[in-house]
């Protein structure tokens, strides 16, 4: 499956370009705006926020991708241009035309995304301002400016890359970048992610890969159930790797999907274990379900209650509550033969308490930084998981404390 | 619709009597078991939690009202005999076997319903001592011992009642207890409700009538969206009040529909109201949906918003977050048409900032105990309610420190 390592050098990707610049949308000079560019338009897919409610930037991307194909993606933070009507419509065809005059190429194949205050306009004159020197920056080496110019309340930049085979002596790399920490600012909510790859494929492959890794990565984790308006995954790939297009399920693209969502899953984790306040990283893995779709509903169930999470912030092995929140997935099982487990010591086996003793040493495994919560709810074959993290009182107070 | 103070002297019901003592299953010698009787078998309907993992009294209570009727129910707090296995089972039938010895009738017409701790043995040796002591105390002034005897920690009693006309002339009374205050405790965590009224109606009017009122009361109401393994809703009635038996959908139904209602929905704000923490009882109305359905999705996704709930708390008339919960709902309307009020202030008009004066305002409304957060989502004709509370610090205090 190659590398994981988020806090390395990140290595280049043939075709494509990055930077990131401070443009004045934040207060203090920080990075607020960056590009990926790539040298000609290029296979593209999209995911994006399920939310009725979509940013203009979400709604113009999602025009501007149907034909599969892009050439930049020009990101924001500091402000979502959501709920920002007309002007805001109006705002992200400005920047993004703005860039695609600095490229000499058509706007249609320049993609816009923005995270940050709802509800208040976007400063496109600033942006548009500001496009000659982003495009002027733009570098083969400029993944980690781009991925400072995309945070907004992360503790850190969250990057992820692996390299797979594509053909026989053929590696590509696939990079991804992201951006997010639960909905932690009022107003500031979005998680981001850009990953671009050398590999060759049509777009109708690299949208299915995209929609499956997604599923198996951004679709199982929570911070606090909250979707924003402004939620967005974009992926890219130039095909600057020679080799024959990636297509169907045979091995080279089985690697190749399982690669991008090994990147997508590690993407995903920095997500949550950066969500507000969190001290612990959980896998909740549910296991002897009679369907992969019931072991998901059942871990998410359990991943998003909120006694849960405030016991998992307690270091409290409250299995009740556990058995408890599995019980409303609307999952079928037979609570006398549930196991629970914090990593390797059980506390509840036929849905009844072990005792004493094994609680106390599950308190210890629940002070790990990184743990997995296991439970087996039947005699049935399949299973799924759910990442999450404790929520404590730096969520309550960063949320409503923020303005007051 | 009759009068409601829930605080005034309790009337009495023609045809039950209560009680409430201490039986020492509670630490300190708080009352901790309640009983309810009626002078002979009654109609009587109930409401279970949807919970796959039901409490042991939770199965026993449906086995036994499946003919629609039942003359007692025994209430213990302090232990929900949920998750005890087999010796749980016989802990539920040894108690209300008690009860039925020491009243002279039949074990099958005793309801049991349990409230507190989860994965811990029922004492059911310490209720059976005490059931003598129990019955010999019933009295039909009792209520106000039962409505006692049957908390766990909640702040006070809970209580409703209205009179009704079910015939010229002839007024019957409805009489609701209540316990609940959110999943408060570590392994605790039931809303138990409890029913009694002297109209006339067989079992299957009075299991229509509850089914309804449990929609429009207790289903409308969100402290964390935890449904235990314990939550359940008696109604009895004794038909003491000499009238036609309630029917069909004729006025008398209507109106006495509309009071068990009323009742329920005064508990459910209770226990709302009551909730972990909670300072303020926030009335999430939709307006302008396509249907009542749909305006109900909505209110329920905004009214357990992590993110709303904390705004809530903070005093922030966060719009941005509202609208975007809204989002979430599955449900079709057009952002650009969205208002937003706190009770006469309107905070977002055609899904835009109104300013922040608007917002100066909306935040003096959000100090009062009790407002309505309006959405108006579009030109349609139905609305839908939902109650929620705001989260705060010590919601999770309580649930993360209390056992550390």
């Amino acid at each position: 499956m190659g590398d994981v390592q988020s806090d390395a050098q990140l290595p280049e990707v043939a075709g494509f370009r990055f930077a990131g610049i401070a443009a004045g949308i934040k207060n203090g000079g920080e990075l607020d705006l960056g590009l990926v560019a790539a040298d000609g338009p290029v296979a593209t897919a999209a995911v994006f926020t399920e939310n009725q409610v979509r940013a203009a930037p979400v709604e113009l991307s999602a025009a501007r991708l149907e034909r599969g194909r892009a050439q930049a993606v020009l990101v924001n933070s500091g402000n979502a241009n959501a709920c920002t009507g007309k002007a805001g419509d109006r705002a992200a065809r400005e920047t993004t035309g703005a860039v695609a005059d600095a490229l000499g190429i058509d706007p249609a194949m320049v993609l816009p995304a923005s995270t940050g205050v709802i509800g208040e306009p976007l400063p496109a004159e600033r942006i548009v301002q500001a496009v000659p020197r982003l495009v002027a920056a733009l570098s083969p080496g400029g993944a980690a400016d781009f991925a400072r110019a995309i945070l907004t309340t992360d503790r850190g930049s969250k990057t992820a890359h692996r390299r797979v085979a594509v053909a026989r002596n053929r590696q590509a790399t696939v990079l991804g970048i992201a951006k997010g920490a639960g909905m932690i600012h009022p107003r500031m909510a979005t998680t981001l992610a850009f990953v671009v790859t050398d590999a060759p494929m049509h777009s109708s492959f690299l949208r299915r890969a995209l929609r499956q890794a997604t599923d198996r990565s951004f679709n199982r984790v929570t911070v606090d159930r909250e979707t924003s308006t402004n939620d967005t995954i974009v992926a890219m790939a130039s095909g600057r790797v020679q080799a024959e297009a990636l297509r169907g399920s045979g091995p080279e693209a089985r690697k190749f999907m399982d690669a991008l969502a090994g990147v997508l899953e590690e993407l995903a984790k920095q997500v949550v274990a950066d969500g507000e306040g969190a001290a612990h990283l959980v896998r909740v893995e549910v296991v002897g379900a009679p369907s992969e779709e019931a072991a998901c509903k059942v871990a998410e169930r359990v991943a998003t209650s909120l006694l849960v999470k405030t016991a998992l912030h307690g270091c409290d092995p409250n299995w009740g509550r556990i058995i408890a929140a599995a019980g409303m997935a609307g999952v079928a099982f037979d609570p006398s033969k549930v196991e629970i487990r914090f990593d390797d010591v059980i506390v509840a086996r036929k849905g009844l308490a072990v005792g004493q003793v094994a609680e106390a040493a599950a308190r210890q495994v629940m002070q790990r930084p990184e743990y997995t919560l296991r439970l087996r709810i039947g005699p049935g074959r399949a299973r799924g998981h759910h990442y999450t993290c404790d929520l404590g009182h730096e969520y309550v107070r960063i949320n409503a404390d923020y303005r007051t």
